[in-house]
């Protein structure tokens, strides 16, 4: 059995959904994880994991318009504004969305479907470092 | 310590919560864990997770009639809809709720509470198969 | 490579967030896990998980200012109401958010951000005792 305890840095241009997947499986594969679980968690409260359809950019682009009126910025009722008002709604997004994701590994294999892919996403206007920490569990 | 990747497979009748306790429960007595964490993974996007209650299902016919309308299928911004109005939809249903669930395991049982059922969250009009892989992790 | 089984309980007052992340870092300290991951699991169907923002108590105010809107309770189509209107938006804003939290450990610490707190979603009207499962894997 081991534990290893895996990090990178995502980049950010501001708003949007960045595939993590190539980065994911580097870790397991530098890790020689070969069966377990690996565990993806973003260290911030204004961006979030989601796994998502990775082939065509429609579908993403359709995520974000509809994230952009689920939670809209200009909710009359939002205190927490001092950053501006994307400041809030990236709180609630990133609620609704998740801030760890945990995927099966096998034949040292993120076992991810045909069209799965890891995203981070952002949920801040401006550009972000964002840290990423992957736990990688098995043998 | 063990690490063992069960697998199985449901077959959908069409949008709805499928639940999958009793097969999760057998991957769990089949591999022989007695303490330790079973990480459900679904290997789509058009379908989820969701821990839900699952004694009166009147509980779950409203939670299908609130997704139905929290994410409707006729939004005109929508433009990822090649495979029907359903399309799009099934994808921001899945990211609202999980791909994966991680359920803690004791003597042997998934600790799910009283009420607590997993459910695979179909998201598709059509019926499907959908492929659940789960890792068993501890001893 | 050990697995440990810890619990908790939390007594709400009703509505609202209630850190936990004490009480989660007491039992990996307790548990002398240094490196490996702490799964965070409520038992219930009417409460959820969630990682957020706790530094400003307005960012949860906001917070739960939303959701009781996102899913409000005098939705006419609900059928399961037996416990009240607060029953069956506690299911469906336990749905939004989530059962289980993973997160890393290394050092013998939770690997959460700055502004990261674990919180435990109270969705009923009424307080209740809520019962926590923390799973420690890792060495």
């Amino acid at each position: 059995m081991k534990v290893l305890t895996e990090r990178f840095t995502v980049s950010t241009r501001g708003k949007g959904t960045y595939e993590i997947s190539r980065e994911v499986q580097d870790c397991v594969s530098r890790g020689g994880l070969t069966q377990g679980t690996a565990t993806v968690f973003v260290q911030h409260t204004s961006c979030s994991l989601v796994l998502f359809e990775n082939a065509d950019p429609t579908a993403r682009e359709d995520l974000h318009a509809y994230f952009d009126r689920l939670v809209p910025e200009d909710l009359p009722y939002f205190v927490h504004t001092y950053e501006g008002p994307d400041d809030m709604p990236s709180h609630i997004r990133m609620a609704l969305t998740r801030s760890s994701e945990v995927i099966p590994v096998s034949r040292g294999q993120l076992l991810l479907g045909t069209w799965q892919g890891i995203f981070l996403f952002e949920h801040r206007t401006a550009p972000h470092q964002r840290h990423i920490v992957v736990t990688l569990m098995g043998e």
